[in-house]
C-alpha cells in the first residue's frame, strides 16, 4: 500500500532532498510538488540528480496543491511561510510534517524572543506539535497530526548532548561550537553564498545569539552558548559540545550513556576508534545518509568532555528525519526508504 | 538465490566501491575480502563508510580467498597483480571480474608498448576475454569466463565517441581532454597526492602518451590524442572530445546518433538542456551512481563537434561497471542492485 | 615622482585587484576609486584584504570622477560601460586603460558577429586603441592614448600559441581547451556562481562559440576553437592547447620557439621539468602574481604538441597586465610594482 | 648592509616559506639552505612558486651548512631535531631562531609531560631563549641569542586570550576550539593526508590534551581545552575562544582590552565589522601575510565572550613571525620585508 504525498516548496534544497528520499521510498507516491517560482518547470531542472526518478514530474503552484487528495503533505518553505497556511494544509491531509521552523519551539514567546519578535499565528498548535527527532519523542510523534523537523544544527547538538545530560557539573557551561556546509544557509543566491567569496572561509556567524540555542534547551534543558561557523563544504554538520562532567566521571560512563540512549537506534552510531584515518564522527561520509554518529574524547584531568556530532544538515538534519518521522507516524518501519543510503569513500 | 563472491585486493578505492554495492546488491553474498596489508582488520576500518553494511567483515590475506568456494571473483589489485594468478582465479570460480589494466588490451603487443615493455604471462586469454563495457559487449560478456574491466578515463572517452564514429571527417583528429579527480589515482598515499599539494591544482599528467589511448583506439578504431588533468575533485570525471564532422551535419543528425546506440541504455543519459545550471553532463551529480552522461555541442561553422562525456570513475568507471558486467554474466536483470544510486544535489 | 590615477568601477575583483596592485605601486597614486553601487562606503568592507593599504579611501559616484586630475584612468567596469563615455574618459585623462571587452576587437564588424549585435559606438577608436599584451604590442601600447586589457582566457591562448605558429600544419585545427576558476566570472552573485552549485563542478560553458576566439584570431591569425570549463578553483586559468606541428618538428624546435619569443620577457616563464611535483605550468602557483607560464609535450608520433598555459585570470589576466601596460605606456621599468609578487606554495 | 642567514632544515613547508619571506626581505642574504633529503636539488623543485627568487639555489646536506660564515641561523625541522644541535648552531651564528618545538617551553619537565616523556638535552637554555611571539616578549627577543618560535595554534590562542585575561571570570573554563589548514601538518605525505581522505574533513584531532595547551598556559596563565579540528583548507587557522566574563563586563570593556594591547602592533587588527561579508577575522584573506586578526562576540545575557583569532599558520604562525622576531633582535624596523604582503580577495 502507497501513501499519497504532497509536497510544498520543493524547490529548495529541503525539498529536494525530500524528493529524493520519497521518490525512492517504496511505499510513498509523490501526488504533487509546489514551488511558485518554478511552478509548469520539470522537477529535474531544478534538482538535476533526478532525472531518473523524477521523470516528467512538474512543479505547481503553491495554490493548485490540494486539488489532489494526500494523506500527508510535507512543508519545505523557509521560515514564516508554513504556520500562515497550516490550517488549511491540516484540513487538506491526514497529517502535516512541517520542515521549516515554524513549529520547533513549544513557547510561543520563545519565538518573540528568538525570531525577532514574529508574533505566532497559531500559538494554539505548538502544545499538540510533535518535535521531529525520533530519538527523543517517537510516541508523541506517532499521535501527531502535525510533526515539526528539527534545526539541523539543532539537531546535531540535542543528539550529542541528550545522553550526557546526567553527568554534567552543576554551574558549568556547554558550548556548541558548530562546522557548518554551505548547503545549509539554502538554495537561494546571495552575495556571501557567492562561490569566490563562500569558498575557503572559516565564518564565523551568529557566534552568540544562534537561534538554536532556543531548540537545544527546550530540548536538553541545558542553556548551550552555539557558536557557528561556514566551512569549504556543501553537505555536513559537524558540531564539537564543550561539556565538564562531574569529578570521578570515567569514559566508561561517558560510553554507557551513549550506549543507554542509542543502541537500540537504527539511525545512531557511536564512533570512536583506536585506529584507522576516520576515528571520530565525520560528515563527509554521512552525505546523503540518515545517520548521526557521536564520538567523544574525555579529559580526565579537567573533567572537560568533548563531544563530536555529525551528520548531513539536509538528510538527517531536515528531510531524512522528516521521512523517518513518517515512517514513525504511518506505523512503517522507521527506516523504511532511508535503510541502505550508504555513504561515499572516498 | 544469491551468487557467492570473492573479492581481492578490496582495500583499495575500486575495492572499496565493490564492496559498498555488492554489499547492497540483493543477490550477492561476499564470501570474503582480501588484502595483505590490511589482513586481520576489519573491512569497516579501512573503509568506514561500511560500518553499517560491512558488519565484522574482515581481511584476509590473498592465499587464503579460495578456502571458501564463490561463483565469481573480483579482481581489484593494481595492474600487474591479476594476469600472474589469473589462472588460479579462473579454476576457482566460474567467472572473473578483472578491474585492473592486465586484461584491458586484445593485444599482447599494445601491452609491451603501451605498458614499458610489460610481457603478458597469459597472452592466450586475451582474445576469450571480454571488454567489460556492457554498452558496447553485452554478448561478450554473457559468454565469457574472463571480463576485464575497462580504464576509468578510456570509458569515458569510448562511451562519448562510438555513437559518432560514423560522422566524423576523414583526417581530422580526435581529441579528449579530460579532467579527472584524485580517487582515480588509487588509495596509496604519495607527495604528489599530499592534500596541500593536491589541492586546487590543475595539473596536467601524460599530456600525450597517455596509456588509455590504446583502449579508445581498440574500442573505437580512432587514434585519440588524450590529455589528462588532476583538478580539484575527488570522485569524477569530464572528458571533452574535440572531433570534426563531416560538412553538412546537422545537430539533429548528433542527436540521432547518440539516440540510435543509447536509447534502450539504463546506465546512459544524452544531457543537453537549454535551461538550469545543468545543461551538460556533470561528474558532481553522478558521484555514487553507474550513469554516464553524456552531451555536445556543434559548431557548424567549422564542425568542430565538442562531445562532453561525465561519469564517476569509482562507480560506472570501475567498480558500478564491474557489477553491472556480473549482472549481465549471470543472466540478472542488468540494473539489479545498481538502479536507485541516485545522485545528491547540491 | 607619482602619477595620479582614477578608478572606475573598482568594486568588482578587477578593480580590487588594480586597486590592490595601485596601492602597493611605488609610483603611483590612487586619486579616486568609483562604484555607483558601493558609494560612499569604505573601499576595505568591499575589498577586507586592503584594510591596510586602502586605509580610509572611500568609493566615489561614477559622475564625481573626474573633479580630481588624473594622469590615467582605468577603467573596471563591464562590457558595454566603457565605449559610451569613452571620450569623457579620455579627455580627462592622458591615457585610458580598458580593462573591459569594449576595445579588444579591432574590427567593429567582429562585435556586432561575437557580442550579440552590439554596434560598436566608437569604430574610429578601434584603429588607434592598443592591444594590452606588452608582449605582443609594446611599441604601440608606448604610443596609445588607449590601450584595452585582452580577454583572461584569450591571453592565456594568445600567450601559448603566438610563438609557435610558424611551426603549425596547414590545414589542421586548433583547440583551446580552457579550465577556468570561478572569478573569471565577476563578483556578481548568480544562481549559477552559488556555492553549492558551483562547488565541485566541472560544468562546460560556451563549449563552441566563446567570444574569446575573436580575439585569439585577431592576435595569432589562428581559428581557433576555444571550449571553457569551470572548475573548482577560484582564480587560475589552465588552457590546454592542442595543435598539429609540421612532420618532423622536434621538442627542440618547439623550445627554441618559445625562447625566442620570451627569453627577455621579465613576466614569462617556461616551465618543463623533469623533476618535482610542478612538471608544468600550475595557475595555483601564480596566485596574485603578474607571470604567465607556457609549457608543452610534443608526441612526436601524431605531431600533435599540447601546449599549457598558466596564469591568474585576475591579474596576468587582468589587472596585473593594465598595470604593466601603464609602466609601458608611461615609460617606467615594465617591472615596477610587480616585481616581488611571488606566489605561495602551498 | 645585509645580515647572512642560514636556513637549516629548508625544505618543509616552514622552510619553504621562511626561504619566500627571506629572499625578499631587503636586508637579509640567504647564505645557505639546508635539506638532507633533498641535498644537491634546486630549491625552486621543491619550492616551485620560488622559481624566480632562488633562481638556482640549492639545498646543501646539514652537515655542510656552516662552512659558511652567517650572522643568524634559522632552524625550520621538526621537533626532535633542533635540540640536540643547537650548541653547535649558536657557536656559528650570533642568534638563533628555532621554528620548532624544542625550545617553546621554558619548563623542561612540561616537555615530559607534553611531549612523550621526552628529556630535553638543554634544559639551562630554556629559562634564557625567549618565546617568539614579539607582541609579547619583544625586549626579550631583543636580548636573546636563541629565540624559539611559538607554535602555530597556540599561537593564534595566545594572541586571542592574552589582552583580555584582565576581564575574565574566576572558575570558569577557557575553550578553544581551533580550525586548522592541512599545511599545518607539514610536508611530509601521510595516509591521512591523502587528497581523497582529507579533503572535506571536518576532522577532529587531539580533542583533549594537545600540545599546544601547555603554550598557552605558559603565556597566559590560562588552563585553556584545546581541541583542533583538520578542515577542508590549506593555508589558515581560526580559532574561536570560548571564555566568560566577569558580571557586568561590556562590548567596551572588551574593545577597550584589545585596544590596549594592539594598538600600536604593526601586525594585529582589531576586526569587527557592521556590514559586509567580512565582519569577522578570516583566515583566507591573511594567507601569506603577518598578520594577526581578532574579533569577538560578547553574550550579555551569559557573559560568554567569543573571541574569533585568525592568522595564516605558515606565515604569521611560523615563519613571518621568525623573520618578524629576526627585525627585532637585529634592530631593525619590525616590518621589514613584511609590509607589503597584502592578502588576496577574493
Amino acid at each position: 500500500m502507497a501513501f499519497r504525498v504532497g509536497i510544498v516548496g520543493a524547490s529548495g534544497y529541503g525539498g529536494g532532498e525530500l524528493l529524493r528520499l520519497a521518490l525512492r521510498h517504496p511505499q510513498l507516491e509523490v501526488a504533487y510538488a509546489t514551488s511558485n517560482r518554478f511552478a509548469g518547470e520539470k522537477v529535474r531542472t531544478v534538482h538535476p540528480n533526478l532525472r531518473g526518478p523524477a521523470g516528467d514530474l512538474t512543479f505547481h503552484r503553491h495554490e493548485d496543491a490540494h486539488t489532489k487528495s494526500v494523506d500527508a503533505v510535507f512543508l519545505c518553505g523557509p521560515h514564516g511561510t508554513s504556520a500562515p497556511a497550516i490550517t488549511h494544509h491540516m484540513k487538506a491531509a491526514e497529517r502535516v510534517f512541517d520542515l521549516s521552523a515554524d513549529f520547533r519551539l513549544r513557547d510561543a514567546g520563545a519565538y518573540a524572543k528568538h525570531y525577532k519578535g514574529w508574533q505566532h499565528p497559531h500559538p494554539e498548535l505548538l502544545a499538540q506539535r510533535a518535535y521531529g527527532i525520533a530519538e527523543l519523542h517517537r510516541e508523541e510523534i506517532k499521535g501527531a497530526r502535525l510533526v515539526s523537523g528539527a534545526g539541523c544544527i539543532a539537531t546535531t547538538a540535542i543528539l550529542s548532548l541528550a545522553p550526557i545530560r546526567g553527568l554534567l557539573q552543576e554551574g558549568m557551561p556547554v558550548v556548541v561550537d558548530a562546522k557548518v556546509g554551505s548547503s545549509a544557509a539554502g538554495a537561494e543566491a546571495s552575495a556571501s553564498t557567492h562561490h569566490p567569496e563562500r569558498r575557503d572561509v572559516v565564518r564565523p556567524y551568529a557566534p552568540t545569539g544562534h537561534r538554536h540555542e532556543a531548540e537545544i534547551l527546550q530540548e536538553t534543558g541545558l542553556r548551550a552558548g552555539l557558536s557557528c561557523h561556514a566551512i569549504e563544504l556543501v553537505r555536513g554538520i559537524l558540531a564539537t559540545s564543550h561539556v565538564w562532567v562531574r569529578p570521578g566521571t570515567t569514559e566508561k560512563d561517558v560510553w554507557r550513556a551513549f550506549r543507554a540512549s542509542y543502541q537500540d537506534e537504527p539511525f545512531v552510531r557511536v564512533v570512536k576508534e583506536r585506529s584507522g584515518l576516520y576515528r571520530y564522527p565525520e560528515p563527509k561520509l554521512l552525505a546523503g545518509t540518515n545517520e548521526f554518529h557521536v564520538g567523544f574524547e574525555l579529559d580526565e584531568e579537567t573533567n572537560r568532555l568533548v563531544v563530536l556530532g555529525a551528520l548531513d544538515n539536509l538528510c538527517k538534519g531536515t528531510a531524512g528525519a522528516a521521512i523517518q518521522n513518517f515512517n514513525v507516524a504511518f506505523g512503517l518501519p522507521e527506516t523504511t526508504g532511508l535503510s541502505d543510503l550508504t555513504g561515499l569513500h572516498p
